[in-house]
């Protein structure tokens, strides 16, 4: 059953740290032959934060949303932080949001998590609390920091991933709506990408030394990939059969950005038309859960999506979870 | 404005990790005098999990909360982990619980973190969700292992936290309601409960050593008490308010089991009869998220709780974040 939510996104911010680091000069550093790396992995730059915290890269990323439709830090009832990396293992990133906007006790925060899915979920969920009555302006944040849990022997990961921020504000309203969304989880793809240590089941305290290797991001593309392509036709046929779409009802589709080959082969086995289909991997990398959203606020900022137009976000997050979301900007 | 959420708590389930811990034997181990730490903690047995993982300790928690209503796995629409501590710091705990009781691909599952509110926040949004017909039936799981990060040289927090697991289940019901829920979070209190190190501000690779204290849970009881105690009357007197609600009409009181000592401070100062104020602490200690539901579950299987009764979820998280929750069981 289709419910249209009656839930406007109205501004959108980001936020990059202040490092562009060139794939070029990063793969001379480490040891790689830069045009293999280039050819194969696809980014050219992305950008690494030296000092800047989760927390400061998310407030530069609502302050500069807020700032573009001149609205008030204390307008925002609920601050809703939808990311997979964290500054601290306690507290969760949101209430250190909070505190580095100085925000308002009123305002609440708490932190929704699925890796790469993260914001997509949180527009999920926020859509339906607007439309509930029980937030009139929601904040939602996704600053991503992957850059210090980068393994360098594994240039898959390392080379892909990047750091930064993005905010986007929603309201009620009566012409733009949050529509259909669906979701499949094949958790047999736990070990696909995953940090193996730092939590309860590997705590610091038992690990080898501050080195091991398993702190680090540990990805197999190649796996999630045949696991996601496995399943990802039947499912977008459903999505498009439930959402009542068509291709030529849909103008632009975001998809989460995780590798540049992936992106063609999914593509190309949904026959999405190349100028329908937003990638900025190129110069961004893969911004785990901001990575969606990022896109999506370039894709309005280059006028490739206008209000009233049918958007299409589609992801996946380390598990796996495949998402697919139909909203009408 | 209050807004009645047709939902129901149909059926709950806990699990405790194997090993019963006395707080006798611990505080000769750790160097400390017992009977002074007893009086002043009031914890007398935890559970601590050597070898059982947050997703396994959630897992015996759903399937005991199931089996109770005779419910199968495949009948949950959504999973929500509630948690404050995390089994990795990729991927979150919901999936790894997915994958611990081979849910099928159409259960969502994703995780929702404010620390020790995390229930509590995940109660008041899954409700929404199951109201506005997004989901039949939800699953929120609480399972924490602060047991891993406990720092013994300070006796204040790690005698009184504890481990194990809480899963409630829900669906839509024509007699019993969520009904009103507030929050004030005071994020000037950020530091008051933390683990600074392991995130991405201190990753294990810049520490000293895996001994490195900071990997370790830290908290200044008095202060979280003193923020918190400033602001709770006034807080609670508006709640009531506007719930309509008087001590009269209330069968049960349902507090985050932080300390003893601040649970009847709080009690006193909001005028709580005895009788209709739940403490388990003594023989679990702090489950940290799953230490509300974990609560809720013991008051309703004492026959405390009963179908119909106006019940009050109470707790801090940290940031701080206090909250308060009014249900009809």
């Amino acid at each position: 059953m289709i419910q249209k939510r009656y839930v406007r996104l109205i501004s959108s911010g980001t936020y990059l740290p202040k490092e562009r680091v060139e794939t070029v000069e990063l793969a001379k550093k480490h040891g790689y032959d830069p045009q293999k790396i280039i050819s194969k992995i696809g980014v050219y730059t992305r950008y690494f934060s030296k000092e800047e915290s989760i927390a400061e890269m998310a407030a530069h990323a609502v302050k500069n949303a807020l700032k573009k439709a001149s609205l008030d830090l204390d307008s925002l009832d609920l601050l809703i932080s939808a990311s997979g990396t964290y500054d601290k293992p306690i507290p969760h990133n949101s209430v250190l949001i909070h505190h580095e906007l100085n925000l308002p006790s009123h305002t609440m925060a708490f932190d929704i998590d699925c890796t790469c899915l993260s914001f997509f979920k949180a527009l999920d969920v926020a859509s339906t609390l607007v439309q509930a009555g029980q937030y009139k302006r929601v904040a939602i944040v996704s600053s991503e920091r992957p850059s210090v849990g980068l393994n360098w022997d594994t240039p898959e990961s390392s080379f892909v991933l990047g750091d930064g921020a993005v905010c986007f504000i929603l309201e009620a309203s009566q012409s733009s709506f949050m529509l259909h969304s669906e979701y499949e989880t094949y958790s047999q793809g736990i070990h696909f990408a995953e940090i193996p240590a730092g939590g309860s089941v590997l705590p610091p305290k038992v690990a080898e030394s501050v080195d091991d290797k398993r702190f680090l991001f540990k990805m197999d593309g190649h796996q999630i990939h045949k696991l996601g392509s496995k399943h990802i036709e039947s499912m977008y046929a459903r999505f498009m059969d439930r959402s009542q779409l068509t291709m030529d009802k849909i103008q632009m589709v975001i998809p989460h950005q995780a590798s540049l080959l992936g992106l063609g082969i999914v593509r190309r086995k949904l026959k999405i038309p190349e100028e329908k289909y937003f990638i900025n991997i190129q110069n961004r990398g893969n911004l785990v859960a901001a990575s969606i959203p990022f896109a999506l606020h370039e894709a309005i900022l280059e006028k490739r999506i206008k209000r009233g137009d049918n958007v299409v976000l589609m992801g996946a997050g380390a598990g796996i979870t495949l998402g697919l979301f139909h909203l009408i900007y």
